[in-house]
C-alpha cells in the first residue's frame, strides 16, 4: 500500500477530468467528492472506483455536461431529472437545492430521477451536516440483493446501509458476523463465498429486505424514475438511478450542538463488550487525520492507472 | 386461545376508556388503535399491552385529557408538545398534522416532545397510507439496546424496525435467526436466554446501533424533548417519548398505484428460498381478512382481566 498526499490525489482526478472535458468547477467538486471520499477511508466508493467512472464517461453512459433539470415543483417538495449527468454532481446539486428548500420552508425534499451512481452516499450526508443541516437521502441501486426468502436479486441495497464487503475480500479477511449465503444455501463469513453465490443478506434479514423495498418505492414514486428492477443488474451500466434528498433546517434549534454531545456522550459511556463502542461517523474523523497527516493510502495498481490516463 | 368477534372487542375497550374517564370521541379513536393492532396480529401491541395502558393511566403517567400544543412553527416543519397525552392519540393527531402541513407545502414534519407510548408505530402508517400519504416516522423509547460493541442498554430501539421477541418466547419458539447475547455474551437464538441478559441485537449489527442513535438524535434535536438516555429504563415509567412524523403528498403523482403494484410484482416473483418473500404488510393483511372472519384471538388471562375492569 501506497501513501500519496491529498493534494496529489486531487490534482490528478482534477486532470484527468479536465482531459476529458468536464468544464473547470464541475471537474474541481467531482475530484474533491472522489478524493474525500478516499481520505476518509470508504476506499471502495472513492480511488479505486474512479477507474469504472472514466470508463462509464467514455462509453457514454454518463454525460459529463448535463444538469438536472427541474421538472415539478409542489412547495417544498421537488422533483428534478438528473439527465444522466454525473451522480456525484447531481447528488451534491441535489441536497444544495433540498438545504435552499429547508431555508424557505423548514424542511425541503429534491426526489432526482435518471442519475447515474452517486459513489460514496455519506458524502452528501457530511454536505448537509457541515452546512447546519439534517438530512436523510437514499438512492435506489440495479438489483443487488435477493429479499430475504428468495435467492436471486430482486431488491437493491441503499445509504442507511454502507456495506463494504469487497473491502474485506480485498484484505482476505473473514466477515465479523454472517454476511450472506454460500452456493449451498448455508450462511457464511466468508466474502468470496458470498461473492460466488451473489445471495448477500440484507440488513437485519426480514427487516432490511422490507426496509430496501419501502425506499425504493417512495425514491421511485416521489422522483417519477425507474425503480430498482427496472436498472441492469450489471456494474457497468447501472444508470437511471432515482434518488431522495430530505434537509430539515436546524440552525434555529436552540442548544443542538449540546443535545448531539449528550447524546453521544452517554452513548460512549456504555460497558464495553470486547468491540468498541463507535458513533457513525467516529471511524471516519479518526481515518480522515490519520490520513491527512501520512499521506492517502491507495493501490498502486489503480493510481498508476489513472495517473497514465 | 380464545376468538372474539371484533366489535365485542372494541366495545370492551371503549367501555374501559369511558369508565376511565375519556371524552367519548376519544375513547373510540383510542378503543380503535387498539383493537384494529390485536385485529392486524400485533398481539404485543394491542389488548395485551392494554392494562399496562390502564394502570399507567390510573397512576398517573397518561394525562388523558391533555392534548398537543403547538411550540414553534418553520413553514412546513412544526414542534409540538405532547403534554403526556395518551400516545396513540398524540400520535395520531400528528400524523393528522403532518399530512395537513404536506397538503399545503407538499411534505410537512411533526415533531413531538413529551409524549407516551403510541403503541404500534405502524398505525400511523396505516393511517397516512389510507388517505394516500407516503409516511416516515418514528420515536425514540427508554434504552432498551446496547449499541454494538456494548453490553448494556444505552439506545433505543426504533419503529423502521418492529421486533416482537415475546411473542416468541411466549410461543416458546426459538428465533429463526441469532437475536441476542446470552449471560455468557455468546450470540444465542433462544429468546428466554436473550431476555434474561438484556442484549438483544440491533438490527444489522453496528449498522442498526448507528441508526438508532441519529434517529434519536434527529427526534430529539426537532423535537426539542428527551433523548432515550433521559428514560427511565422501566416500560411501567417510560414516558417523555420524542417522536417525528413526516408525510409526503402522494396525490399529484401520476400512475403512483401502477408503480407501487409493478414493484411488489417484481419483488414477489423471486426464485423462491424455503421460506416466503413477502412485502412489508402482506402478512398484516392476510391476518386481518382471517381475525375478522374467525375472530380476534385473545388471551383469555388478559381478556377475562380487561372485562372485570
Amino acid at each position: 500500500m501506497l501513501r500519496i498526499p491529498y493534494q496529489e490525489l486531487f490534482d490528478n482526478l482534477l486532470r484527468v477530468l479536465l482531459k476529458l472535458g468536464f468544464e473547470p468547477e464541475r471537474a474541481r467538486r467531482c475530484a474533491q467528492l472522489f478524493a474525500e471520499t478516499t481520505r476518509d477511508g470508504v476506499y471502495s466508493h472513492g480511488l479505486n472506483r474512479f477507474p469504472r467512472f472514466v470508463s462509464q464517461v467514455q462509453s457514454g453512459i454518463i454525460n459529463i455536461d448535463a444538469q438536472p433539470e427541474l421538472v415539478a415543483a409542489s412547495g417544498a417538495l421537488e422533483r428534478w431529472d438528473g439527465r444522466l449527468g454525473p451522480g456525484p454532481l447531481n447528488a451534491y446539486q441535489s441536497m444544495e437545492r433540498a438545504m435552499g428548500l429547508s431555508r424557505e420552508h423548514g424542511m425541503g425534499c429534491v426526489a432526482l430521477a435518471n442519475t447515474t451512481h452517486w459513489m460514496r452516499g455519506g458524502s452528501y450526508g457530511w454536505q448537509a451536516a457541515e452546512a447546519g443541516f439534517i438530512a436523510i437521502c437514499w438512492t435506489d441501486t440495479m438489483p443487488n440483493l435477493p429479499p430475504w426468502g428468495a435467492s436471486d436479486s430482486r431488491i437493491g441495497n441503499n445509504p442507511l446501509v454502507i456495506a463494504v464487503p469487497r473491502s474485506y475480500r480485498m484484505r482476505g479477511e473473514p466477515l465479523p458476523v454472517d454476511g450472506g449465503f454460500n452456493r449451498e444455501g448455508l450462511l457464511t463469513r466468508d466474502p468470496a463465498a458470498i461473492e460466488a453465490s451473489n445471495r448477500p443478506l440484507p440488513i437485519g434479514y426480514w427487516k432490511g429486505s422490507g426496509l430496501a423495498l419501502m425506499l425504493d418505492m417512495i425514491a421511485t414514486l416521489l422522483s417519477g424514475g425507474r425503480a430498482t428492477y427496472q436498472i441492469p443488474p450489471d456494474p457497468e451500466r447501472e444508470s437511471h438511478l432515482s434518488q431522495v434528498f430530505i434537509a430539515l433546517d436546524s440552525s434555529s434549534l436552540a442548544s443542538a450542538d449540546q443535545v448531539a454531545e449528550q447524546i453521544i456522550t452517554h452513548f460512549q459511556t456504555s460497558q464495553r463488550s470486547p468491540e468498541q463502542v463507535r458513533y457513525p461517523g467516529q471511524q471516519v474523523l479518526r481515518i480522515r487525520s490519520e490520513n491527512l497527516a501520512k499521506g492517502i493510502p491507495v493501490e498502486p495498481s489503480i493510481w498508476n492507472k489513472v495517473k497514465a490516463i
